[in-house]
């Protein structure tokens, strides 16, 4: 790869650094329409501002910064990259910002290098991408492109009981005119880049990678009922204790996943009335399971309630599970994917398929040819402080891009 | 046994019914100085009044009627029953109120006998018998024997942060001269009746059987620290998820206290950050413990940490286990008990030990003579709004109650 942008980059990371950090760990909490993510998005206006890029805002909060072409007559559908800025609670500082970051520094070097681009180049940050506050991941490229309706949205409501609509008019955002918008007349293609969520890369021996498909995924609430009783008196052989039976539950999801070489996770659980002293009443559990494939998915998800069921039966509990959203799998456009790994003077990037929703599946399950391109995580580790991306590893990310953009722009 | 007063008792049992009762499943909420409770406390008024008993409150709450005996000098210290009109979250009617009914129709039914007491008789409220506020059982005899003392108890909060001297002196309670006051010069000898929690009564075929002692009991606190990871693209072999150290762990507690025939439970779980798509950071759970002997608590507890720092080995987390309590055993007087227990028209009443802890084991500790009557529960529940004693039962308890005090008090 050539040279790199490494003062446009760092500076800009350095910007982002402080903001919404805690100061417990160095996690993020970025959570949408609040103080932290608004300084992001007032600084993204800065940035686009000191580019010349013309900034639109949609009336979801999205913006994107364009590189126009500055032709006459009807203007052509735009390359778009970029990510979000948002993070889960307690996050890392590169799901998200890596994309932006990288976006911007990409056109820094497309520039740089004097390219004319035959068609608009976009930087996009999408609100709301975690779903940290509203519950619902990819809400503002759901809404922009249509796959939730505003209607529907409007009232989601997050955990203090602030509604959306509420959310985004406290911070300015006109409640008029919430319509679709983001469609293949406005983007001819997208492109998400993102730190890794996995460990692929560092096996492959790769900076930089490229999605093939998103893995079908889903999340489902078991909720398991017992009696509730005293803690002390009560005879071991006379209970009926739901804890038990979501902790078996547990045990078989992480061996079946482990067994399938899927993925199957339960990382919420709530006991009612979750106190010391009593055999709880109720346990309400969330499983998250992701698989290669639909049929794999499928499979999983009923030998874990299979096997649920028969210790459910041994305990004296009852269970009721409920899927709260299956999505299926995503496959990104092969042709684009292809444009853009293959013919580097370095050989071809790897194409690997990620486990993660991303705003660019959103995009392409709508009909807008969409592309991911993942840089190297050291570790694997996201969706929490510790997650990182070495400096090298960020910089040919930049590389990466602006070499994709070039493609695809020209 | 003789003739009951059903009357009285039931008219009693229905003035409480509909207080602090929740809609949604008929269990009680009766916290300490809140409203259900303050009203609990003007209905005790009420019947000291109607029954010309002498009403003392102490400085904390603490409420004993007094069936004075009139005779010149100094009064002779009395014999006390009572309970405590409290509630467990979503808890049941009997335990606490059952103690303090059959209270008052005892000292009702005694006096419809013409008995005339040498000393004085006493009927007890003792405030936050659950914790279920301020988080530590029998704060109400502990204050008044001086088992905790009131610079170190009025600092407690509650969920919402209130200080236990804040939450008192709202409801009107003093707050000058909160000294300890109750020690064998006022009271000669303490019996507690209480609906059993458990079903000992229901297989020895008695209504009422008296308690020999207290189980010993310990609340320990599993602090298990993983690593935060995104549950979709963290690999199964590269996670360290503390949500299998803890299932592992519930699962092996419940193993273990049952083949030793001891008690264990997990009720109480908090996973970090609790969210559905993370391999969580931490979950923290709480094990409530009770054996025979302090010996076979402790070799219990060694036992479960035993296999539970195992797994966290296998499960690449940490496990740190800190008792938050621990009571060694309360031998109720034996003396005492077995003046109540023998010599009845229909022979013995058992004498059975009690895992829960009770206001009785509190007095018995400080010094002062105590017992405890238990009324048989037909399914043992309790801590729950299924929790009930027959009605022929509960007029047992009372009849029983009262020989009780007759011979005491003679």
């Amino acid at each position: 790869m050539g040279a790199s942008v490494p003062d446009h980059f760092e500076q800009m990371w350095a910007d982002l650094e402080p903001i919404g950090k805690g100061s417990h760990d160095g996690g993020y909490y970025r959570q949408p329409f609040r103080n932290a993510e608004r300084e992001l998005a007032a600084w993204f206006v800065e940035q686009a501002r000191a580019r010349d890029l013309r900034l639109e805002t949609d009336p979801f909060g999205n913006q994107i910064a364009w590189w126009d072409v500055g032709d006459v007559g009807p203007p052509l559908p735009g390359v778009v990259t970029g990510s979000h800025l948002d993070s889960v609670l307690d996050g890392g500082a590169y799901d998200g910002p890596l994309g932006v970051v990288s976006g911007l520094a990409a056109v820094d070097r497309l520039r740089e290098r004097g390219f004319r681009p035959a068609r608009p180049i976009g930087v996009s940050v999408f609100v709301e991408e975690e779903g940290s506050r509203f519950g619902l991941a990819c809400l503002g490229s759901r809404l922009a492109t249509g796959a939730i309706g505003w209607d529907e949205a409007r009232a989601l409501r997050d955990p203090f009981g602030v509604r959306l609509d509420e959310a985004m008019t406290g911070v300015g955002l006109e409640p008029d005119d919430r319509k679709p918008w983001l469609d293949a007349s406005r983007v001819d293609c997208f492109v998400e880049l993102h730190v890794e969520q996995g460990r692929a890369l560092v096996d492959l021996g790769h900076a930089v990678g490229v999605a093939s498909r998103i893995w079908p995924h889903g999340r489902y609430r078991f909720e398991i009922a017992g009696e509730p009783n005293h803690a002390g008196t009560t005879r071991m052989e006379d209970r009926r204790d739901p804890m038990l039976t979501f902790a078996m539950t547990a045990l078989a999801a992480n061996k079946q996943a482990r067994v399938a070489g899927q993925r199957a996770t339960f990382g919420r659980v709530d006991s009612r009335p979750n106190s010391t002293n009593s055999v709880p009443s109720s346990v309400t559990a969330w499983m998250d399971a992701r698989c290669e494939t639909d049929e794999a998915l499928s499979e999983l998800v009923a030998t874990i309630i299979r096997q649920a069921e028969e210790r459910a039966g041994r305990d004296g509990t009852t269970l009721a599970v409920t899927p709260e959203s299956v999505s299926g799998a995503v496959d990104f456009d092969p042709d684009l994917a292809w444009r853009i790994a293959v013919d580097h003077e370095a050989g071809d990037w790897p194409i690997l398929p990620t486990q993660a929703g991303h705003d660019a599946g959103i995009l392409s399950a709508q009909g807008i040819p969409s592309a991911m391109l993942f840089v190297r995580n050291p570790t694997g580790v996201s969706h929490s402080p510790a997650e990182h991306a070495e400096m090298p590893d960020c910089l040919a990310g930049v590389d990466a891009l602006a070499e994709t953009l070039r493609r695809l722009a020209s």
